[in-house]
């Protein structure tokens, strides 16, 4: 939060940040397979996620509520989870600069906003999440902190290196070089995602600097 | 949508784009107003968008249905302009150059956010949104798409001026120098936003690049 960004960077190598610690793996893949698959059903159904209760989602599972609660602290814990399932797992970062893990970072978001425009039940989910305050705060917290910190800990790495500029705070950097991709995955839902060169080109064209190279012909 | 970028750019002078065309005034300004205090305090006392009818909203504000009707469409009309008047209206832009209408532009971005954040009515309504597909659409028709129009002919006026890079898609370079301050406004709830400097900031960083000034000091 509030570290001495230019003082000692303790950042773990590329490594670590590819495999995200995952909680501990339910003993029946079967019992969660078939949550997963009831949960995933009833709202194709035409459900909202506020209606869904455990019992409804047990019944359709074809399982019993303990197996649930077993596994999950309550129906937040449930349906983030879903959520996880439900797109694709981080992408291992590459290591060799902060600009390639960078690049491989948004192209995951690319692929994830393709995945939100084509996948009906990702987008109902992901949408109804907003009125969710629980689900929302717990989403959060398992999963958008810890890509925030994957991408400010490629970002100081890049910082250290003299790759990017190191007078801004990490966190508007973070921004900076995120904030396109995010704003043309999650926000605005019609520009298009297809290129697969999106990525570099977002990340080359913000560390060359997006002033015109001719100066201003005739300030009308 | 497709126009020719680098052909005929035909953008109005800043002044049209201060003043967005506002729909016909309703004649009754203060049945207007107990309408739109109505919404807010059925908000307040807890309900949701979706459970307000046209019915609830006209007896809560003491007018007939047909008062209501008269002005709005439907409910979803009627809600857009709620949203609207929780908002500040947007300001006036400069017009000095491309560069100092987008930091006024960045600075609503960074007002609306902190408004958000400190308006419990305007947080509630701007999220309960998402789970309601036509007040979503109807807002996005005739809010979101007009400030990105306004974006869009700045932009573009600063690819003509010369104070811009020419050779960006004008869709993308206009996600650049929006994307980090609606990011940290809208998607990223616990940035800070009360430097009043962070506008121009973001700006002139995006501008002048991010590539660190050093060249990679050992690539461990």
């Amino acid at each position: 939060m509030d570290t001495d960004r230019q003082a000692t960077i303790t950042v773990p190598a590329a490594a670590p940040l590819c495999v995200p610690p995952r909680r501990g793996r339910p003993r029946s893949e079967a019992a969660e397979q078939a949550i997963f698959a009831a949960v995933e059903r009833l709202m194709t159904e035409g459900g909202t996620l506020a209606e869904l209760t455990i019992e409804r989602i047990a019944q359709a599972a074809g399982v019993g509520k303990a197996t649930i609660y077993r596994r999950w602290a309550n129906k937040e814990a449930l349906l983030v989870d879903v959520l996880v399932r439900l797109e694709e797992p981080e992408p291992p970062l590459p290591g060799t600069s902060a600009r390639d893990d960078l690049v491989v970072i948004l192209d995951f978001m690319r692929r994830r906003g393709l995945a939100k425009r084509s996948r009906w039940v990702l987008r109902v989910v992901l949408d109804q999440m907003h009125s969710m305050p629980a689900l929302k705060e717990t989403y959060y917290e398992q999963v958008v902190l810890r890509r925030r910190e994957i991408m400010r800990q490629v970002v100081e790495r890049g910082v250290a290196a003299g790759e990017f500029r190191g007078d801004l705070d990490s966190e508007l950097l973070c921004e900076m070089l995120i904030g396109p991709m995010l704003l043309r995955a999650v926000v605005w839902d019609d520009s298009p995602l297809d290129d697969p060169q999106l990525p570099a080109t977002i990340v080359d064209s913000l560390l060359q600097g997006l002033r015109g190279q001719a100066h201003r012909v005739g300030a009308a």
